[in-house]
């Protein structure tokens, strides 16, 4: 196969192979071509992806070895698509009782979604991340969208215990600003013992949900290795009852009565 | 610009940018690069992706012309996935009371995920989709990833008011197997009137709920265009409510007492 052939092909079995090591046989016996060909392939498309700021190619050496697409985003890429999001956000119009902002529009976008996942992935990628766990509903989309750039599964944690999944754990907890008891269940085998999490929602004020999550985790033994929401209520700063999160988005001083909202970037650049 | 990173930068482009027109200036100006040089480019990664059996470029002539990635899936690629996917399938340990079947682990893998999108994708390429709809909250994931590759929002039908999203609207409707009245909502302006809707689901017995959806979305006078599920258990035919469906799996002879569990190709395939 051509040079040309191969470096559409390659880029594109990489891109669908995130952070997943590819041994340089598959490449060689896939498109019938000598391994200096390939790993000159190799390098010419791990110079081109760090330069379009998207990813870059970590060479695995030895006889296991192999090569691994870790994407990423650039800084400036980041930046630019958190403020354009956080313009969106800054919407009157999307103001709710309770605080609350309407952005579903903005989480029904597969696009956006994308980017978000692949901004908390450039973040997590180090983290040596078994599982991504989220709490239904909203949260389910960005929790994939992360999972997809990182490579590894989603589950699913849920409010009600009728879905059918066999036996589950429940636990309850204490919603941080409502102060309400409720109940989250985990199908029993839907984890492993001793996984290393990243727990992914969409909003969190006090963090009482993400709490009640870490919680249930404990029962299944789990680390939890790191947390990513993609905005934070600031004005529930002194309630918190979690620390050590990554926000992408700060909502601060949100003014019903006079209708207006301030959205700032989270602590991820900080 | 070489061509060779060319050829990297616009593969990836074109794929994180499916079903979505892209002019030649683009190319011609983030890559300094000659209309001439572009346009053999697309040629040749045309040609690639056919031979991978992952899609095909698209040109659209004139002023506002330009090319479009349509991703899709080869037949044989279809079939084999489907066919692995049935055979994970069919392990009796997924049995679960009420002829439900565990498939939580593959519905949590972002891969098999992505693939079922795809293959979706694939087959309502040329339905001209405004939006994917789903229902809370298995089919999400599934919703997303088919959204993916058409490039279109998704919007979700929840079963519970209580989510802050503003107005709703609401119907009530009656589970084609239970025979119970239950209850979806959509927020007001989560989708425009006269929305070419594709709907995705994970699992269909009778119907009831894509039928509740269907009445859902006459309230907003949407057109439900096509109708995707991943599996549906065959042996609800004769109670049946919906019939212009396309499913990538049958689960036939649920057989609890013997534990054993029969998974076909669906009717995508015939």
């Amino acid at each position: 196969m051509k040079r040309s052939e191969r470096l559409i092909a390659m880029t594109h079995y990489l891109i669908e192979h995130p952070h997943q090591l590819v041994s340089l046989p598959y490449f060689t016996e896939s498109y019938q071509s000598a391994k200096s060909s390939i790993s000159e392939d190799l390098a010419i498309i791990s110079e081109r992806f760090q330069k379009e700021g998207i990813g870059r190619l970590q060479t695995v050496p030895g006889a296991a070895g192999g090569v691994k697409y870790i994407p990423y985003n650039s800084i400036e890429k980041s930046e630019a698509f958190i403020d354009e999001l956080a313009y969106q956000l800054q919407d009157s119009e999307r103001l709710l009782p309770g605080g609350y902002l309407f952005m579903s529009d903005l989480l029904g976008d597969p696009q956006t979604v994308r980017n978000i996942g692949r901004l908390f992935a450039t973040h997590f990628a180090e983290y040596d991340i078994d599982v991504v766990v989220t709490v239904a509903t909203k949260g389910i989309p960005l929790a994939y969208a992360v999972a997809a750039f990182l490579n590894v599964p989603v589950v699913i944690v849920r409010r009600d215990p009728k879905v059918t999944e066999g036996s589950t754990v429940s636990i309850n907890y204490v919603s941080g600003s409502s102060r309400k008891i409720q109940t989250m269940v985990l199908p029993k085998r839907s984890l492993k013992q001793g996984a290393n999490v990243c727990i992914i929602d969409d909003f969190m004020k006090a963090g009482g949900t993400i709490n009640g999550m870490r919680s249930l985790l404990n029962e299944f033994e789990a680390n939890v290795a790191c947390i990513g929401v993609l905005a934070e209520a600031e004005d529930e700063e002194e309630d918190r009852v979690v620390d050590d999160y990554v926000s992408l988005l700060q909502i601060n001083n949100v003014d019903i009565k006079n209708n207006k909202i301030e959205v700032h970037r989270g602590n991820i650049f900080f």
